[in-house]
């Protein structure tokens, strides 16, 4: 089959890769779309040590499925993406998703869904409704993410909550955090990308060719601020913006490490929460009933035979969601 | 009157100072007692800029009392060191510790407690219980600090919590933290420090001639950290002693800024918690009630025409708590 492969941080375009074998339990998918992710771009960037092929937004049909899950035979489903072993500690403590012996689809020792098929546990397996189209389908795995948010911290009707960073990840947390009902501003440094949270009446501040001290007077107070933008100066603005005894939300990993006035914290008594992977189902619910719509996030489509012009593509600054057409 | 004087940074014994003056509201208190906390150190190493008497944790007796405080009169009593303005943002919304216009006790904007004579608002004063001796009742600040922890953090019955730390902090957080009924670990380098948390039943782990390897294997898998020794290496230990999910709390301030690896925070999904001032009331009673002694926690006492002596003892790695007896 073809696929999208990494290898020692080369992205390459094989067509000679084997279907991956499913150990017990586990489904064979056929992957119909996918979606590139800014840890797929960082992947490539050598970020994380991974060889394989890449990939785990997906929406896919299932070729085969493992006894005790043969109604999914057949089913376009999607995937959550961190295959567990069911017995470690964190396992047994409902930590699943932090599994000690977890591997994780096209990022942790496993092939990803840059590919004609991919394996996965069925018990990570939802169903999509029938009506949900692939093209929204495709963005459960990044919207579970943001809804993981409001899994790790209470928010209280009236919290003023901040996003900073407008790209894909800051624009579907912006879109579950609007369904919450606080006030909500996205800082961010892309006019076009504003104005289509303006559109959802979400206020917007554009941080471009604006000075610090400037930002400093317009971004503050505020109860709860999410970074979403994976670099250091996102993370500043967040900080700053934040009333004493205020939550910072960090949902991007930081290519280096990270320089922070750790006594600030203490006085200002911040918390700081780190968020990773959240529910399927309620994105699921979220994307089916129109509450969330997602199809103005796509940037652009390419088959998976032009995988490497859609990472180019991908990699522009400021590019929204890329997706691979599959089958 | 007499008085422990910093000036840019350095700490001088004067006898020329003018009593201060109660504003509105305040009132006016002889000190007897007062405790030599790390942030007087920080402060004289001018890690913070400020002029003027230091000191913060204290008793005293009131000797003036402004209007509506009169039953506070000659009473025995106790200061929570923030002084706020009561109308501001955080006054208001009940953050009354980070009022923006707040000054601080020896710390920020207003003289400290290493004189005769301090003022602070009436409102601030606790009176102290008749059996309970200064040398008691002058820890009730840095032990109100150690229960903000539990103000912040819900602590589960079967939590396991880590201490890094053995210190004048560590110690009073030990105590505090006993008494909530998880399991309790303290990691510290000072074999006596470790041993009188040993005879409170607690478990401790020297962290002195170990290697990091040897570390990472005993500690870990905790589902709360505190650390309390204000260097990165104790924040190091502590953030890898957690398990994912786990709260890394930050009781003390740093030196220098702090570099970490925030993807791993994000991976993990950690919290961490800044942690400053506490409830004084609760303190009190803990002391008074003798359920937690703070005795033993005394390294020396200094009149305060000694205290230049009693502040280089107090810099003495290991040191514990250093005294002055002020009237």
């Amino acid at each position: 089959m073809i696929g999208l492969w990494l290898q020692d941080g080369k992205l390459e375009l094989r067509d000679d890769l084997s279907h991956p074998e499913p150990g017990e339990g586990e489904a064979v998918v056929s992957v119909r779309q996918a979606g590139i992710c800014n840890t797929d771009l960082e992947l490539v960037r050598g970020y994380y040590p991974f060889n394989g092929v890449l990939g785990h937004e997906f929406v896919g049909v299932v070729e085969q499925a493992p006894p005790g899950y043969e109604h999914l035979a057949q089913q376009r489903v999607v995937g959550e993406i961190n295959a567990v072993c069911g017995r470690c500690e964190a396992c047994e403590a409902g930590r699943r998703s932090h599994c000690e012996k977890r591997t994780v689809l096209g990022i942790v020792g496993r092939h990803g869904a840059f590919a004609e098929v991919l394996t996965l546990p069925a018990e990570n397996l939802h169903i999509v409704p029938d009506n949900l189209p692939d093209e929204a389908a495709v963005f459960t795995e990044p919207l579970a993410a943001a809804l993981q948010i409001q899994q790790q911290v209470r928010l209280q009707p009236e919290d003023r909550v901040l996003i900073v960073g407008d790209g894909k990840l800051g624009q579907l947390i912006a879109r579950t955090l609007r369904l919450a009902g606080t006030y909500l501003c996205v800082a961010g440094r892309h006019e076009a990308k504003l104005a289509m949270l303006a559109d959802l009446d979400i206020d917007t501040v554009s941080v471009a060719d604006r000075a610090d001290a400037e930002l400093a007077r317009i971004l503050r107070g505020f109860d709860v601020a999410v970074e979403c933008t994976g670099n250091p100066g996102g993370f500043a603005l967040a900080r700053r913006a934040l009333r004493p005894r205020g939550t910072l939300v960090l949902k991007s990993t930081y290519a280096d490490d990270l320089t922070l006035d750790a006594s600030s914290l203490v006085v200002d008594e911040i918390t700081l929460v780190g968020s990773r992977c959240g529910p399927f189902a309620p994105a699921l619910e979220l994307l089916n009933s129109g509450k969330i719509c997602v199809e103005e996030l796509i940037a652009d489509h390419y088959p998976l035979s032009a995988g490497l012009a859609a990472f180019e593509h991908a990699k522009r600054p400021g590019t929204l969601k890329i997706l691979l057409q599959i089958s």
